[in-house]
C-alpha cells in the first residue's frame, strides 16, 4: 500500500479577511501529500528552484513524505497569489509565477513508479499520461484537472481519462468537460469518457460521489474559524486517495469512506494559513470531526399522513 | 390544524435556459399556499389588481386555498420579471412593479385570525407585526425577510423577530443581519434576537436548521430537468410551515421533519414554470421522491485503523 503525487509544491501569497502570509508553503502535491502521508507511504514528486528552503524539505520528511522526486532546479520555486473576498465568495488571482514549474518533467523512481495508487494533481494532461506510462500497474487512479485544460488541451485530456479511476472536478469544470446542462447529464458523459468514478468537489457546500450508478451528496462541516480555503481540494483528494490506498478493495464503500474522510481532512485545511492544519493532522482530530460530521447531519425522516405510504408504495 | 400567510400574490416574467413564460402565476404567497394546503387549510392574505383573472383565483381555490383574504383594488397587480444565467448561477432582475401591492394593508378575516399558525412572507416588517397584532393566539410563526429589509428596516424587523418562531434567510441575508463572519456565529446572534429556530436556505445546496443548540445540514437532491427556480424558497417555506402545522408539536424532531417535506416540496416546484411544479403537488409524489432523496444521502461511515478508536475515544 503506497501512493505517489505528482504536482506543484509552491509558495503562496494569500490574502483573507483573517490576515495575510507571504511566500507560505502550499501547491497541489504538497497539500496532498501532507495529508495522504498519514494514511499511507506517499512519493512526492514536483520540482522546486534552488530558493526552496531546506526547513521546508524538512516539514515534508518529518510528515513522513518521500522527496526523492523532489526535484531541485536553477531557478525560482512557482508562486501563486490570491486574495479572497469577505465569507470566501470568491477568489482573485493576483499573480501566478510558474518560474521552474513551467519546464517541470515528472519523473518516477524505482520506489515511486511500483506505488499501487497514483494522484495525478492538476497539471498538463500529457504530462499526466506520462506519469501513468511510468508506473508499473496502479490498481487506482485519481486525476484533478482545471477549466484552462478543459477548453485549451481537450483532446490530451481525452486521451488520460479513459486510464482514470476517479476524476475530481468542480461543478464549473463538470459542466464545462461534458457540454451539457444538469449535473446528473454531466456525471454520466463525463464516466462515459473513461473514469470509473467521478467526485465534484463543492468545497463549503461538500461532495458528490457518482459511482456504480449511485449519486450521493455529503454536506462538508459547518465551520467556525475559517482562515484560508487554499489547499482545501487538494486536501480533500490527500485524504480520499490516502483512504482508498490504506483499503484493501476500491468498491463502493470504500468510495463512499474516501469521500467522508476528504471531507474530514479539508475541514482542518481551512482553519489555518497554508499547510498549518494538515501537516499535524492525526487519526483522532479525524475521528473527533467525524462525530461532529454526524451530529451535523439532518435525518431524514418524515410522519407522513396514514394514506401515504399505501399510494407511495403501490 | 391551520395556516394563514400574507405575502405577494404576482405575475412573473421569467426566462431562463429553457424557456420563457409571460405574466406567469407568481409570488410568494402563492407558492407558499399552494404547497401548504396539502398538509392544513390555508389562508392567504394578499392583494391584486383589477386585472388578475378569476381563473387564477380558481386555481388558487381548487387547490383548497382560503381566498377570502385576498384582497382586489383598482390597478395593475404586482408584476416581477427576471432572467436566470445558464445552470441558474446567478439571477438579474429586469423590472418590479409592485403596482397594487405598494399599498398593501393586510387585513384578516375572522377565520384567518384564529389560523394556529402564521407564514409572514418577505414583506416590510412593519407590516408583519402588523399581522400579528392581527392573530389570536398563534403557536408556530415562520417569518422570511431580504436584504432590502435587513439594511433598510432593521429596527422595524428586530422589534418583529422575537415574536417569530423560525426564520428563514439564504446566507448572506444571515451574514447581513448578524453582521458576523461565520455562519454558526451568525446563527448564534440571530437566535438572540429572537427567533427560536433558523433556517438557512441554500437552493440547490439544500438547507440547514438551527435549533436547540443543533445545527444540522439536508443537502437538496440532485435533479435533472431544473426548469425555473423562481419560487423555490417559498415553496419550500410551505413544505416547512404545512408540515409544522399538521404535526401536534412543533419540538426538534418536527422542525427536522419540516426541512425535509420543504426540500422535497421545491425540488419539484423547480421543475417546471410558474406554480406548474406545485399545484397538483400529492403526498405520493412528496414521498416517492423521499426515496430518492434518502438514495442520494452519503452514508458517514468509514473505517478507521485500528488504533484510532481508542485514542478518538479516550
Amino acid at each position: 500500500m503506497s501512493l505517489v503525487v505528482v504536482g506543484s509544491v509552491a509558495y503562496d501569497t494569500v490574502e483573507t479577511s483573517h490576515g495575510r502570509v507571504e511566500d507560505a508553503l502550499g501547491g497541489s502535491a504538497t497539500f496532498f501529500s501532507l495529508t495522504s502521508a498519514l494514511f499511507v507511504p506517499t512519493h512526492l514528486v514536483a520540482v522546486v528552484g534552488d530558493d526552496f528552503l531546506a526547513s521546508d524539505v524538512a516539514r515534508l520528511q518529518r510528515r513522513g513524505v518521500d522527496t526523492a522526486g523532489l526535484q531541485r532546479v536553477a531557478g525560482r520555486t512557482f508562486r501563486w497569489s490570491g486574495r479572497y473576498a469577505p465569507h470566501f465568495v470568491s477568489r482573485t488571482t493576483l499573480s501566478t509565477e510558474l518560474n521552474v514549474f513551467a519546464s517541470f518533467d515528472p519523473k518516477l523512481g524505482a520506489a515511486a513508479s511500483m506505488a499501487d495508487c497514483v494522484f495525478l494533481a492538476n497539471i498538463h494532461p500529457a504530462l499526466q499520461a506520462s506519469v501513468l506510462d511510468q508506473c508499473a500497474r496502479p490498481r487506482f487512479v485519481g486525476l484533478d484537472t482545471m477549466n484552462y485544460w478543459i477548453h485549451g488541451e481537450r483532446e490530451a485530456l481525452a486521451r488520460v481519462l479513459p486510464r482514470v479511476d476517479c476524476l475530481f472536478v468542480n461543478d464549473e469544470e463538470a459542466y464545462a468537460l461534458a457540454e451539457v446542462g444538469s449535473l446528473s447529464l454531466a456525471a454520466a458523459r463525463i464516466l462515459q469518457m473513461g473514469p470509473k468514478a467521478l467526485v465534484i468537489k463543492r468545497g463549503e457546500h461538500g461532495a458528490v460521489l457518482f459511482h456504480g450508478g449511485a449519486a450521493e451528496t455529503m454536506p462538508a462541516l459547518l465551520l467556525d474559524g475559517v482562515v484560508d480555503p487554499t489547499g482545501a481540494g487538494d486536501t480533500f483528494a490527500g485524504g480520499f486517495m490516502g483512504y482508498v490506498a490504506s483499503r484493501p478493495v476500491a468498491d463502493h464503500a470504500t468510495l463512499q469512506g474516501a469521500v467522508v474522510m476528504g471531507t474530514l481532512a479539508a475541514s482542518h485545511a481551512v482553519q489555518a494559513f497554508s499547510v498549518d492544519g494538515v501537516e499535524r493532522l492525526t487519526f483522532a482530530d479525524l475521528a473527533s470531526r467525524h462525530q461532529q460530521l454526524v451530529r451535523g447531519l439532518l435525518p431524514a425522516a418524515v410522519q407522513w399522513p396514514a394514506a401515504t405510504a399505501a399510494v407511495a408504495l403501490a
